[in-house]
């Protein structure tokens, strides 16, 4: 199926079925789609967090808009960011994308050497806004991957960041919560937005021609 | 193809051959695929604007990071989210899709009004940061559209924010620049990046699984 028609297909499921998990080959090719996503200077400055576990989970639905949700889907992943850019990060992407190519280390030093330039001038807060954009590029690949395997899917970003970045531990990895994605397989009867039409602006509204 | 194998298939084009333009029909499906994008409480806070006039193009290079590709490439497309969030431009979201849905207006109306509990005691400046966000869903969407149609493209957030709002005069829509996207057909022997291995953080230090 098109990627247009697996778009049409999806919505955001809003409860799942307790009792329906997915297989984790499937969900490895959900998260291969985020991990493939584009980002600002093939930084990837983001990673993933499969969480499972039902008592971290039920931590983390203390602070969350639709806990169930949080609770019952199958997987619960966590898109987070580098909470900055450093020279170190970017010298570390750089060093393994030369290794994987085949070239001198340093090859991209002048293109590396005006990133630092301009995200070691920047406050933390303004690069971890700036990672945070990058994340829901693959956010949005992996609910078009769900899409495309017919699995259920929700993005979230109604839960509460500081909570999930404390029962994570996130501040090991350098890291911070930016938004969620719940997968799964609905509950028909209570997943209450499924039979109602997908809306979106009208093509002549959204598109702007000059 | 799957999305998996076109995502792996692109990578940002660094060169474009001008005299290719790519159909009106094909472009139609990428913005497509960007309309269709999922965002936070279905707001679609955001448009897309399709930029072929050479002259305005000109104007916009002058702050671009790389400008050849922005004056080269077929289609120039720019992702401009709302200045802010309103209580007029939230009602007009839902009245739409009630009015889609065959639903009474006000149907989502304890929603909406928890919308407005938030966003409209924000700033102006946290309310476009949060649907800038939105944007890179739709990039994204819009990036793998491309792919799957085999035509070319480029992620760019390399461009003078404030020159391109004023060239396009986003301040009357509401609108502010977040990205673009630049569409065409590689020039091969200029786009020097295409021979390279496409390298992304392994998988294993990519998730991190609880």
């Amino acid at each position: 199926m098109s990627l247009i028609e697996n778009l049409k297909w999806r919505h955001a499921v809003k409860a799942y079925d307790p009792n329906k998990k997915v297989p984790e080959d499937t969900i490895e090719q959900i998260v291969e789609a985020a991990r493939l996503a584009p980002t600002s200077s093939g930084l990837q400055p983001f990673k993933v967090l499969v969480v499972k576990n039902p008592q971290i989970r039920e931590k983390l639905a203390a602070g969350a808009l639709n806990p169930e949700c949080m609770r019952d889907c199958s997987h619960l992943l966590v898109f987070a960011a580098w909470d900055t850019y450093t020279a170190e990060r970017i010298d570390n992407v750089y060093d393994f994308t030369t290794d994987e190519r085949g070239l001198p280390r340093g090859r991209f030093s002048s293109y590396t050497d005006k990133l630092k330039s301009i995200y070691l001038n920047q406050p933390d807060e303004h690069n971890f806004a700036h990672a945070a954009r990058q994340t829901y590029i693959a956010l949005g690949l992996a609910l078009a991957q769900a899409a495309e395997l017919r699995i259920d899917s929700t993005p979230a970003e109604g839960f509460d960041n500081r909570l999930v970045d404390d029962v994570l531990e996130l501040e090991k990895y350098g890291l911070k919560s930016v938004s969620m994605m719940y997968v799964g397989y609905a509950d028909a009867e209570k997943d209450w937005i499924a039979p109602m039409k997908k809306v979106r602006i009208p093509k002549e509204e959204f598109i702007i021609r000059f």
